[in-house]
């Protein structure tokens, strides 16, 4: 640490060293390749970039190593990952106008340190790095022999851990007190020659002990019965956390991600929350070259959270991670309790989405009734008061329907953002392709898809994740759909998934004006379309192509699936 | 929930309904014996109470309950308990002169929720009520039988219990999501007769992951080699974290705690930090009766850090507790970076002094070598930084000397405690007694001790605790000790403990004046004084009574060692 702080006291006391709006990072005392941490340095420049108004932070090309050590610190509740306070390498907050341009080099974290999080500022841009770590979250181990009582794996160096108490421990590598763990919550199984989950594969719930005896020679046996595996496949011990996303956007608008590979990371790649125009180009989600990794980053590539304006994402790749590619929704708050005509109690459900504080004063809502997700007033927040991150007080300028009740759920109507998906790849990670769950005009062209589940699924409930979906107006057209559904995550290449009870999909219409056109499909498995409570929806100019690509594994399937849907038009 | 919200609408819609400055907590819903959360009622209540400025806030004697869901949160560092978000139930937060008396009222609480937080708060207190808790953070299990191999236990239904995955598993007996773990760190034996530790018990360090069997009708085999115990006693496990104090006072003044029976919580039970005038009277710590327990609270019954003014003990009782009666001392800070003459980088290093900020502009500090605990310099601060909770950046007026370097250690000399301990009982607990590591004035007077280790230590290191201490000016007069160290936590029965390294200790006078007289001491364990680097020892005017109460545990111990001390006068 001692480098970087006396160069950052001679940056400080020497402001005229800067030249315009750009700052280098080498004044803070970062260099590349010299092994030393660099956080201290990004943090000084930073502060520095914020006071003098810098537009522009470079880094000259070459390799950065940060540790959590001296890393600025904020409890942080980011949706769809997990809370916590965090480390945070480069904490960019309240800025305006401002660039980080990596140059190409190379960002390696150094245990649960966050690379990027961006609050409450606009136009920002980075570009130009890639993110790695030198111990990854997750664990892979390739499989030696499974039988009915247990499977063999040989555990790569790169993956530390021990056998203790009978139970497999990964970790750091360090002892005593200095050891971080990196504990487990599932299994997954991996093939890496065709670089995707295996055909079928599914995931075995762990939690974070595994019973398993040591073999020597870095063989540890996994004392599990009834798990499936293949000789040479690898066995991916995923994460019992999201705790460090790559890039969290929060609360800030028009902010672009550019030439950025996000080799790991543990929880989602980009991340944005109650944000506006975000911008996804040339971002590769792909494991690190060279480092015998089949898995890239622990979760869903991006994830949009009460986003607006326009979220693009273009030219992208995304494969291997351990979810979806990305999923651009809002969040439905549950009523718990009706206080009086005005005033209802409402608790954020989802662990994971604690702390997400979307209602403000003046704000007009929906109010939905959870079971059909049928909007049926439209309140306007008078009073918000927050108990604690689960519950929230909302009083309301007016009485609420006396239909109103607990388990009827409440989300904003004024954010929903245009999404625009072209011109990217998605291949080979766990779970979807893309979950299209916007409300503004949705546009997904000229992507190619080779997706474990379905390919493009619309979500939505409140009842589990109590995300807010439901379409109304989207365009997937000139796509390239390869052999799709050779997962277990979906029924169907293109399906909906809204948690709508099925006493109520004859009148529900949650999802409209879905047009599928001049695409190209290659598939094996025989369902395409597995649709309900659709209105609006047309399958047309799509050149089908049947394939043996994979073995069957439900051959009787439907091609087209439209129960309870109106406006129909299928043309194979 | 609904009752209370009701309620506190009215409330505060008609706030003439108070009689001049005291609040009855009914009129916001909090009813006794009902058996409903009390929780926000109470959190009106306190609104309420500081908008209008109340001096007083009353509860009808009754039982009320506590639960998390709608409680205060805030993010807490704690001094020597573990850091988190927590759920308070009474936040007590920048009010001034305000008393809550419970009446005698029975406070009960739910899952992880605190009891009392005092912050930035004078002239507070708090009276008449007892805190337990409907699950313990630790759990019991009676020993049938020990073999070389295992240990048989039959674990009552008050500590709901299961077996996975070959581990035993504590929980609150719900199941799926809406179950709590309580995990465990430890074991440790108690004799239920004799309402203590086992003899010479010690500590097993199991962590979260104990091995065992079930083997029907609540009864365990914990299959764990070597060790020891007593047919009909009582294997404690220790919970692995110190979430939940039960009254935390921090940065605030003038606080009294008076006839409050804490029956049990997850931490300590009266803890203040960087805060002056603290009087804890009549206040007990005991497992709660008619409960079939042999533990009250998870760790020490007090504690102080960083504390000014005067700190009262009297006429408590301090028992069965798992950790010491008290310990009153500063923190140290670890030098792990000298930037330039006037700069330096500081680490609090233990992980539970985390986030412990007290150090401010403009304070003179104490500059410390080490290993020694030697003072070398008082330097003034300049500038505060806070990187994080574990880093501060420190700048100085003038240059630190030239012999500074890292691993030295820095310390506030600004807050030393008049501490008075006077009238209580401790007995039973796990350790020592009390631990008299002020430089204030120190009163030990009319206590009786039962303790399993030294009946009173005097401790600081710069090394593993990082607590500073040494006493100036300590009388320790008219106390019973009856028969301790019948357990493992120390040598003798008055010892010295400091972390000063052996080759420092001739130089080092770390305590000084410090004068035993007028004790009635029974004793069965030969060593009653066990004191080094001591500038003035008196041990005089005390009646000895040598008992046969336990067996001799180590019958060569020489009664007084007092190498490395000046001006000693022993009269036995």
């Amino acid at each position: 640490m001692r480098k970087t702080l006396y160069s950052l006291i001679a940056a400080l006391s020497c402001t005229s060293i800067f030249a315009g709006g750009t700052i280098d990072v080498s004044l803070f005392g970062a260099f590349p390749d010299d092994n030393k941490d660099d956080t201290l340095a990004v943090r000084a420049a930073l502060t520095q970039a914020k006071k003098q108004g810098a537009t522009k932070l470079v880094f000259p090309k070459g390799r950065y190593d940060f540790h959590p050590d001296a890393a600025f610190e904020r409890y942080q509740f980011i949706s769809n990952n997990d809370e916590g306070l965090k480390r945070i390498a480069f904490p960019i907050d309240g800025m305006k106008r401002f660039e980080i341009d990596g140059q190409g080099s190379e960002f390696l974290f150094h245990g649960f340190l966050s690379p990027f999080t961006i609050d409450n500022s606009s136009d920002i841009v980075l570009r130009g790095f890639s993110v790695d770590y030198v111990r990854t979250f997750h664990s892979e181990g390739k499989i030696l022999a499974v039988t009915d009582a247990y499977a063999d794996v040989e555990i790569p160096p790169e993956y530390p851990y021990s056998i203790e108490n009978g139970l497999l421990k990964f970790h750091d590598g360090n002892s005593g007190k200095a050891r971080t763990l990196y504990p487990v919550s599932a299994m997954l199984e991996f093939d890496p020659i065709k670089r995707e989950t295996a055909y079928q594969a599914r995931d075995y719930g762990t939690g974070p002990d595994i019973r398993a005896e040591d073999l020597g020679n870095r063989h540890v046996r996994i004392l599990r019965a009834k798990l499936k595996g293949t000789h040479g496949n690898i066995f991916v011990f995923g994460p019992n956390h999201r705790q460090v996303c790559a890039i969290a956007i929060t609360d800030s608008r028009n902010v672009a991600v550019e030439d950025v590979s996000l080799y790991h990371c543990g929880g989602m790649g980009i991340i944005g929350q109650r944000s506006r125009d975000l911008f996804v180009r040339r971002v590769q989600v792909t494991p690190a070259p060279h480092k015998n990794r089949i898995v890239s980053i622990t979760a869903d590539a991006t994830h949009f959270v009460n986003c607006g304006g326009q979220v693009v994402l273009e030219d992208c790749l995304f494969e291997l991670q351990k979810d979806d590619a990305t999923n651009v929704h809002g969040i439905y708050v549950r009523i718990v309790s009706c206080i009086s005509p005005t005033i209802v109690d409402v608790k954020l459900v989802h662990p994971q989405q604690f702390g997400f504080d979307f209602i403000r004063k003046g704000q007009t809502l929906e109010l939905v009734k959870g079971p059909a997700l049928t909007t049926y007033a439209y309140p306007v927040v008078k009073q918000v008061e927050r108990l604690n991150k689960e519950y929230t007080r909302l009083t309301f300028k007016e009485s609420l329907p006396q239909t109103v009740e607990i388990g009827d759920a409440l989300a904003a109507i004024d954010n929903y953002a245009a999404l625009t998906i072209r011109g990217c790849t998605i291949r080979g990670n766990r779970a979807r392709g893309i979950l299209l769950n916007s409300r503004g005009p949705t546009v997904v062209e000229n992507n190619t898809f080779h997706t474990a589940g379905a390919a493009i699924l619309f979500e939505g409930d409140a009842r589990f994740w109590y995300e807010q979906a439901g379409v109304s107006d989207c365009v997937i057209r000139s796509n390239r759909f390869d052999n799709c559904n050779y997962g277990v995550w979906g029924h169907a290449l293109i399906e909906v998934g809204a948690g709508i009870d099925p006493t109520f999909r004859t009148e529900s219409r949650y999802n409209k004006n879905i047009r599928i056109t001049d695409n190209t499909i290659r598939f094996f498995h025989p369902a395409l379309l597995s649709m309900y409570s659709v209105k609006g929806l047309t399958f047309a100019g799509n050149r089908l192509e049947k394939t043996e690509a994979y073995p069957q594994w439900k051959p009787t399937a439907p091609r087209f699936e439209t129960p309870d849907c109106d406006d129909v038009r299928i043309e194979e």
